[in-house]
């Protein structure tokens, strides 16, 4: 017999997992294009009385088979106690590493652990559970905001007109400088971001540059990144670090492997940053050994949730690291999660990675979060400060059954159009 | 303008230091003696309508000023937004580091932050405040308990039957290997521990082993730890590691350093643990580079609260080292936050240490947590789960007033009664 809060703990009576599939636009990359459908998961974890806290996570079968398998187990757990909860996924899951092609291109690449992918889930409905129970916004169960806006960069990707065979989307083709510019021009116009991100790894590195300097010559005062998911040998990352001293705020995962980042950073001029070989804890001790990255990219979907991602943090610090933000294609409460953990991080030393722009206003809340001049306003509402739109979320359901894609294949899609495409890294 | 929680933050309105002292015992080390009486800081962070959180710091007179210099500081701030706080101290205080005699020979002895003591004090009190606001212990904030009762070790200290001039105390002498396994033998019979530490760095090392050895006849299952206070050589500690091998769970500081510690723990057969050589985020990088120690002894009076030694569990999992919590001579909110943060560490590898036995139920709360068969039951009552006993905190404060003393110093004490005594390390 454990003595009891004199109010009762919540109880969690019920857990529901929900696979949404939503539009995505031809986005290319170095391992290919994304499908029409980005799938995602949906979690609720219900305490009863009306007290569901929401949580968002990958949607690719093999990941949505093991939330299934582990939500049962969680019924009748305390919320406040996540590293119990955390303890029971870790009992079930152990240790093992994920298959590296589970979060696509740009998820991370190397083994990770399923166990933190999976708690991940819970761990945010947990905390947006807590929030409303107590009447407190989440980032006050992190330490509390140290700012009132978390600052987002602007994601450009080279990218087709239209998914072959539909008409053209509303961003349009950008396959060549002018057309980078244009997105980055919309995109901040709309958003307000006051950095810039460019998805590379595309085309050759030269021209990927070109687009980097005419960003460059539009936006003279913007942060800029490019990011060409490790497709370049470490010689060609040499040559474009030097070639791009003074115009990079960091160079983000330019070749593959501990190693590799390590020889790159001996002479690159810039911090490099990484989202694809620190992905899990157990990297992080060999990567500063050697040196290899000067900036870790958090995500809290595989790092293990907020509070994992706060221990992150206080590594990087630790370590004199920078830190920013991954981001896959999400919905709003990705958003908002993303948006309370950067409200309590003093740590966070760049601005962050949002698909959002990408979902053309899809969502599977009521009130999506906002970005003023590029960032967005920390909710002040208890929990997540999202309430689910459960219109939206049978629509989006709905979605998923119809569309018959159950996990992420950017190079199968692209090579249904381009036989012969050939991800091999590195490519240049 | 910010936009306000619907309930409405609570504010500290007000903080009340109060600088007490206790009768501690003439517990010997290695750079002296307990004086008579130990000093606290008591803290009150006051929100107004009864809610009052409580902190227990270091009561030294130098510690006190800059305590009261920050106080003012956090008057209107919101006791939930704790890295706001932490922001605050550090902006007044920088990143000075506190002189190295401040703790005393069982406190950290390296240089570590004056702005993470002082900011500890001041965390712990807001995470009680906000516990007791929102009907949550404050284990609940750090992620939860993972266990329901905090193990403690007893503390062995070889000691004087009494201070020169007072009558013996209840503890009586212990300044051989049978004075030793008596004190462990009431320690164990009153508090039910089930491991034990002897603080030695007071006879030659070999004197002290023949005390180990007692122990182990006494209590054959029972882990044993001894900690000189770095008054060993090198050469010393590798010899006295390699005569207990598999005699002791852990070795505690032999010597001074972090390159002192890597060079004893090349050949060392058993983990070497420190409060002395890593007591700052600063410290750890190179410790792990150096190998120099496999269990760090958390403080969260030095570390900088609850939430900053979470952050050291998560270093020293991710580097594999294992964790245990160091102690000085305190009192009931102390032991209160000691056991919340260790209901909720995973990564807690080894009983606690606590001077708890030595203050003789002296004490400024109301009801004392306990110890049953050596570990403290988790509490779960709102904050950290203690009240104040304004009638003790006044007579203690008294005790303060009249004493004298404002600073610990072991070793001017001992020089009272033993003119020539000399601490300077290594001793052997």
């Amino acid at each position: 017999m454990e003595p009891q809060s004199p109010s009762g703990p919540p109880t969690i009576v019920d857990i529901r997992i929900t696979p949404i599939a939503f539009p995505d636009p031809p986005l290319l990359n170095a391992v290919g294009c994304h499908e029409p459908w980005a799938l995602r998961a949906i979690i609720e974890v219900d305490c009863g009385d009306g007290l569901v806290g929401l949580g968002e996570t990958y949607g690719d079968a093999s990941h949505l088979a093991v939330l299934r398998t582990v939500a049962p187990l969680l019924i009748g757990l305390d919320p406040f106690r996540t590293e119990y909860v955390k303890s029971v996924v870790d009992g079930l899951l152990g240790t093992v590493d994920a298959p590296s092609e589970k979060l696509g291109p740009s998820g991370g690449m190397g083994p990770e652990k399923v166990s933190l992918r999976v708690f991940s889930a819970f761990e945010v409905a947990c905390l947006d559970v807590q929030g409303q129970a107590i009447g407190r916004p989440v980032h006050d169960l992190l330490g509390g905001r140290v700012r009132d806006a978390v600052p987002f960069s602007a994601y450009l990707f080279y990218k087709w007109a239209q998914h072959p065979g539909d008409a053209p989307d509303l961003f349009g083709a950008a396959l060549d400088p002018a057309g980078i510019v244009a997105q980055a021009r919309t995109m901040v116009q709309k958003y307000g971001f006051q950095s810039i991100k460019l998805k590379g790894g595309v085309f050759p590195p030269d021209v990927e540059l070109d687009a980097i300097r005419a960003l460059r010559e539009e936006f003279p005062t913007l942060p800029l990144r490019i990011d060409p998911n490790a497709a370049w040998s470490v010689e060609t990352s040499r040559r474009v670090a030097a070639e791009t001293q003074g115009l990079l705020e960091y160079l983000e995962d330019p070749t593959e492997g501990l190693a590799g980042m390590a020889a790159v950073a001996e002479t690159a001029g810039m911090p490099l940053a990484t989202n694809m070989c620190v992905v899990s804890f157990d990297h992080i001790p060999e990567a500063v050994d050697r040196g290899s990255v000067q900036v870790i990219l958090s995500d809290h979907h595989y790092w293990g949730g907020l509070r994992q991602s706060v221990r992150l943090a206080g590594i990087c610090e630790t370590w004199g690291l920078g830190l920013s933000m991954h981001s896959n294609s999400h919905l709003g409460i990705s958003l908002a999660a993303m948006t309370h953990l950067g409200a309590a991080l003093p740590q966070l030393s760049y601005a962050a990675d949002t698909h959002t722009p990408w979902q053309l206003g899809v969502d599977v809340v009521e009130r999506p979060l906002t970005f003023v001049d590029g960032a967005v306003p920390v909710p002040m509402s208890p929990g997540l400060g999202v309430r689910l739109d459960r219109d939206a979320l049978a629509r989006l359901h709905e979605n998923y059954l119809r569309q018959g894609i159950t996990g992420r294949d950017d190079t199968g899609y692209m090579r249904r159009f381009h036989p012969d495409f050939n991800p091999t890294k590195p490519r240049w």
